[in-house]
């Protein structure tokens, strides 16, 4: 499979700095899953003592990791725990073949590390349907292990990458009770080449001491206002993956109502979620879709996504046109109450309709000015109530139609 | 606004010959709404005794016409009927001033037909969020009267064409009772240009004599398997309305459990629907996706709708590709129920994965031919029980953006 060189224009400048993150450590390796010439397995082995809290896609076909990860995320051990990883091939849909190859890396990673079979944690993302070659994986784990390091983490945002057009990492640093507490996670996502699927693969590590009911609270609910408010192309892939993991070594303990700490954690993890978009396939446009006033959070959140989703709306925003009757339009199928009469629509600051028509004092030049920027901004005030919801997606162009259709797998 | 001279690769050869329905009359004239040089305005009239039944957008931001019509649609009146649509300016999202455009339309309607203005219905198709100068269609009623004509259907069909590549026209002919029934019906969709949107109109008439509840039931049962089972970008019209007309002039008497004109009116409105498809923006495959042993015919129906209206389905059936990897990624997400190892999918008639992996017995040069051709049938069997549901969708390709996202309203 081609490698793409290309890099998304809406692309941070340079991959952030991560702080070291103790009791947490990596290595990263060139297995040959499928590709040739880069790593494309990474290791990480957590101290004992360390917590695990994870979310996953809610596909019904969902991936034999997925499936193993979330039988072993709901116990409790206190040994430490490992995440191994490979991209080129996602082990999905390969029927019980797939349970054996989680089981055979699993073996062979508890064996290497001492820890037990039930402390290790798989993902697998590329190209699905294909047996997963396993035993190219076993076979590194011995210098997986060997070369384990705490400064490891960017070389493991890197072997994680498919189709991705950068590596993506984010962090935060805070003090809680006197003592430094240092977050930082990688991720990949959302390129994709057939016959590939998007994958999104998170990985966060913090040095907190935080219990493992706590952490699992904190990181459901940060995922919704997170991760789970991208969209790209609303097809959900079978293997998504996020986990987050609390090695507790810098001594601060945080509980589920930390405010510093939960706020740290929603900004890696948005961080993250953005770039995510930002690598978006065929992205030329970074969008936001900001939605207030719903008869309540969960209409305004239906409200976002229809507009997020639309393809209507993502071409609009490619071809640099204000075009608010499109989002007219994802207002009124999103199934959500609306009333016409009572809509406002801007674009960035520009105020283009509103009480149900266009408003008397647009003038086109000004949205169309905004559109023409990298960072698009779409609100609509529903004109109900109080729900709010923000959402954040890209725009559809024909470069996705290019990587998604015009070759054959 | 410039007219595409391009026609659709799906389009049927020909326009066809549409027998005439006594009792139902028609004329189009050009009245300049926004389009010049061709006709735009169609009047249809119908006899006294005539039942009218309609179906319309479900989106909460419908136009002022549709509002109207579904007001009117539940009163029954025998003193005859009239429909007037036009094309180039959709009344959507023009606040009190569409409704009041609605008003003036219907009254000279009425004042020229002798109608009561309750018995008029409206449609309007073309730019949203722009008044509808609607003394330009007021000021060509009497010319449209004095030219109704019972042969003037096709060219009702023309006017109110806005970027469809093809008029659209279906009929059918039975005998009930050793009477002649004749059922002819015309459409429109689902082109757009922004910043129009896609809307889809639809007019069916029949000589039958069916009461106004058991047409109205007869219509409602049958749009679920024709018109709501397509889909061509997933994004709703605030302006679809299909209406059905029955003139009672064949003296044939139809109750709605008759099943031969239940059939024949199936056939006419699928015809029709499969006729939008076809013309669906950019569409260079047409696609028929079938879902056998969901748990449900519901859930047949949420798998077959994620399938047909996924990106990446859509692009790899634009790509030739018969990447069964995203059909599953579809299913997986619907959020129906699935398993992934009682799957199995068919493009054409290869079996391409059964039980949760790759066939043993697929070659993937037999699926790729199927893909090659202009009508592709993607055939999912969850084997779970005995839903079922079948939906027409069309390809995602670079036209889709080049329509939508290439140039500035």
């Amino acid at each position: 499979m081609a490698r793409i060189e290309y890099v998304s224009p809406l692309a941070p400048e340079r991959f952030p700095e991560l702080p070291v993150v103790a009791g947490a450590r990596f290595a990263s390796v060139a297995a040959g899953v499928k590709y040739t010439g880069r790593a494309d397995v990474m290791l990480a082995v957590l101290d004992p003592g360390t917590t695990v809290a994870g979310v996953f896609t809610r596909s019904a076909t969902r991936s034999a990791n997925v499936l193993d990860c979330q039988k072993k995320i709901a116990c409790h051990g206190d040994e430490g725990a490992a995440i191994i990883v490979n991209s080129g091939n996602s082990n999905a849909f390969t029927g019980r073949a797939g349970e054996q190859s989680v089981a055979a890396i699993c073996e062979e990673v508890a064996r290497v590390t001492g820890l037990p079979a039930e402390r290790v944690f798989t993902s697998s993302t590329g190209v699905i349907g294909e047996r997963l070659p396993h035993d190219r994986i076993t076979a590194k784990v011995s210098e997986l292990h060997d070369g384990l390091s705490e400064q490891a983490l960017r070389g493991a945002a890197d072997a994680i990458m498919t189709t991705d057009t950068f590596a993506k990492g984010a962090s935060a640093k805070l003090r809680i009770d006197g003592k430094d507490v240092n977050i930082a996670g990688i991720a990949k996502g959302s390129g994709m080449i057939a016959p590939d699927m998007a994958t999104m693969l998170v990985y966060i590590f913090t040095d907190a001491k935080v219990s493992r009911p706590d952490l699992q609270a904190m990181l459901s609910d940060l995922t919704g206002p997170t991760f789970n408010s991208i969209t790209v192309d609303s097809d959900t892939s079978t293997s998504d993956t996020l986990l987050l993991c609390a090695t507790g070594k810098s001594d601060a303990e945080v509980s589920v109502d930390d405010a510093a700490f939960r706020d740290a954690l929603q900004r890696v993890m948005l961080d993250l979620a953005h770039q995510v978009v930002r690598d978006g396939e065929g992205a030329t446009k970074f969008v936001e879709v900001q939605v207030t006033g719903a008869a309540n959070d969960s209409d305004a959140r239906t409200h976002a996504m229809a507009i997020a989703n639309s393809p209507l709306v993502k071409t609009a925003v490619a071809g640099e046109d204000p075009n608010w009757g499109r989002v007219v339009m994802a207002v009124g199928k999103s199934g959500a109450a609306a009333d016409r009469d009572a809509l406002s629509i801007s674009f960035g600051d520009v105020l283009v309709a509103k009480d149900g028509w266009v408003s008397p004092d647009y003038v086109e030049a000004d949205a169309a000015a905004h559109m023409k920027g990298e960072e698009i901004v779409i609100k609509v005030d529903i004109g109900l109530g109080g729900g709010q919801s923000t959402v954040w997606t890209c725009d559809l162009t024909h470069g996705y139609i290019s990587i998604n259709a015009d070759y054959r797998s």
